[in-house]
């Protein structure tokens, strides 16, 4: 049995390789996809393909328009949504997609620094597990196919 | 025909008596529901309720359990949801509202500041609607009665 | 038992207020809501509130996200779906309404002209009834609450 | 990851062939469906299978009927839903589509030339994206699969 | 609290009327729907609304789509589907209307003679209760209102 | 692209090896599953399994538990269900399980002999497809994997 | 805004009445509903409407049929559902019912004596709030009410 | 085709290694997955992961939360359900999980020795099939895989 998991959350770290390598040096069977984590590409992705935009805002439109038809096609794909937190970033939408995992029924993994737990406690409520680093995300995520 | 609007967001300031005012002047046939916004109340609740608890962790997720009940009750009985993101707090959690609203096929109205175009993009345009004031949002709520 | 019926279709003809005004006369308990039938208040309802738009485009764009917010909000609230399709324009938002309430497992009455049969076979074939005028319409909705 | 793309739209045009080798060109995994694209057979199909009918009406609603649980099946299969509008004919079935595909939570890219924005603003607001070309639907599809 | 009962089944019979009658002699809180029960109206409301159709199979599919739209709105406002099997007639539309119940999620009461058991024994077993005459749906359905 | 389809309805006559073998030698990409058509077995195996019954009505509940889960399982991994009416038997559970497949969103393709026509007119404007032999059953399927 | 309260749980003690009272005597607009309280007539239920049983397994199997559609109809009508456990009974259906409440999205409050943590602590990482006792129930109700 | 069966209930007994081998001997194409096993180590992940923590209650509380997702995760994944209750030990996991298949529309079968019938009844009649041993489990299971 094969898992897919949806790395949601900062693109300004490397946090998303850490999880893979870990989970490659334990052979666990997990598939791992996630958002563009090229930051320019990311946000010129709308007039990339869309065409200039008249302004700032539409060209934030215009990306997002297709970053949100990406994360859907693949958490839809997905078992588990797992969603980090980082100290500097407002990420509203890493909060967007961990809501959309619970409300469809998809277990979510919540990583947030401790400093981080007053304005998160409300989504820490709502995930199934809480935990402050990556090393924590893969040992959850092996304990679901630990035997004894 | 009533409708019931869930006001989620900051509850700092005090957009949502301005709201209910407009409403109530135009004879919109509107119900207002939301979170707690004594922030105080909002913070201890849980340990009234429930009693001391270990440290700041655990008595905020103590606090977030009976929040989050409360929100959950609120939204299933609302017609539409209003999320307004104001400058200063991270408001995760109206993030995660605005987003469970959005999955669980319930209209969203965004109320944001300009400035805020940016860190709100994805959410925005999963929102039916995004304005800058509530203003605005009184206008589109007045709309749906319109006949002619 | 009172049914909502949510009127979808062009704005350009009164056929509204013929079916309002010949259920009224049966005496039927029926209340019925729909669209924004002041074409030109629903084309520029975006502009009017969000404010002016870099084009016409964007205009279309401003306005069809209030209109759709109004139509999801009064469907949600509909038990059944009226959609009316006239010989002059090509009304793709009622077939998309149409198919909206299909999917939704709202029962869908659809009214179209014979020689609209052609292009509309594959909509037809998905409503509970297909019907060539309003006289029709109110015969169906009387017929629910026929006792014998 | 493969993804299964159902192409909803006109079958008087050879867009689907073009999209099918741009994709495959770029190796992209995808897999495409779509309905009979044999326009003859298509109208034929409810006769052929069913017998002779009473008349034209008839004989569309017997081909739609098969029409369309071969769309139901496909799109069910689907990841993705590509629906495009050309200038010449009146498509509801296509809207019909686009709008089951949005209210099952499928991601729905919107094809249409400029000149169509206005009656099909409704539902370019209600899909993921609005493009003008196939050549915009590729880049869009092989954004999904960027890893940088 | 009211609840909403849907009596499917045989229209051959007065049934419903005594469903009726002892439950208005309970003072139980009970609305009562149900298909058309006069049977040649039924039959031929296709085309009374929908004009003459082509031979009689066209007359049944007429007038089928109008009652499966009744059946189905009624059902939707129900929260209890009540369905009675007779000794003398088919009636796979009342083993469609019960199990589309189930399917939904709205409890059954299976009403059959004991001698109907073993063609039934599939249904019965997903029905909530199966019982065997009237008597019994009324005291089942006044146990959901007994205090003590 | 492989599809599943069950095969509901009587278990006396050898209909499902006919399409079995004609879908075989078009080389369909299908797989069949349908109930046990081993008559005794079937409606034995509940006593085979849980032990002697108090009567002939405990058995047949007894058998119907298991025959309903093994239903619920494989028409879960459907993509469409055939279901077929002959002319001798009651068939309620295969009116039954045709509802429950429309009612989870399955396409239903309904097959009966002409003179059946009445009393399954409900079931059949519920259907995708009602056809007559299983001859066309096969060209409905063989017709979703037509390219031109 | 009235909701309605579905108290699930066990049946020996007057904790019912203890929470109504409470309520009443803060004005709270809340409706309690819940299972039959008498548990001799809950017991024998089955066999007083469908007449003697085989065995005291069959004469449960009667009763626990009546009693779980009186569950699923007034669980379907509320709005949060409050499950206690008590020390000395099993009550697997009290975790049948929270288990059917939180997986229909229905708001859980769990009431348990702390000695009971251990074998609960599943379902009460499920609840929304987990009290030990009535009057903790009151205020978590209360609160929904709160303005400021 | 291949199923996978989430095997639900105790722990401190070998039955699901049963299963297993009798499910092998016979070739049936099953894939069982269930919870952790190990007693010691299902109590202690949590402080294992999330580090130590205030009490008894809270180590607790962080153990299920981490079970409560692995169970979500593999029952998600799984076809059918089966629940074996003992005679020690409360399980009200057991039935939470048992009650989540139900309503999630997955088959389950309840395994339990015939003195626990009282206390199980009203889960014995939502469950599929009931059975007292795991030979018999294996038997229902063996029985879906059989042609004639």
């Amino acid at each position: 049995m094969e898992l897919t998991i949806y790395l949601a959350g900062e693109i300004h770290s490397n946090w998303r390789e850490e999880i893979k390598e870990k989970a490659k040096s334990l052979d666990l069977p997990l598939k791992f996809v996630g958002p563009m984590e090229n930051h320019d590409r990311s946000d010129m992705i709308g007039e990339e393909i869309l065409g200039e935009q008249p302004d700032k805002i539409f060209r934030d439109e215009a990306a997002s328009s297709i970053n949100n038809l990406r994360t859907q096609v693949l958490m839809q794909k997905s078992d588990i949504v797992v969603a980090l937190f980082g100290k500097e970033y407002k990420q509203w939408n890493t909060a967007m997609d961990a809501s959309a995992a619970v409300t469809l029924g998809k277990p979510l993994i919540l990583v947030r620094p401790k400093e981080l737990h007053h304005p998160l406690k409300e989504l820490s409520r709502k995930a199934n597990v809480t935990v402050e680093n990556v090393d924590q995300v893969v040992k959850v995520l092996s304990y679901i196919f630990e035997d004894k």
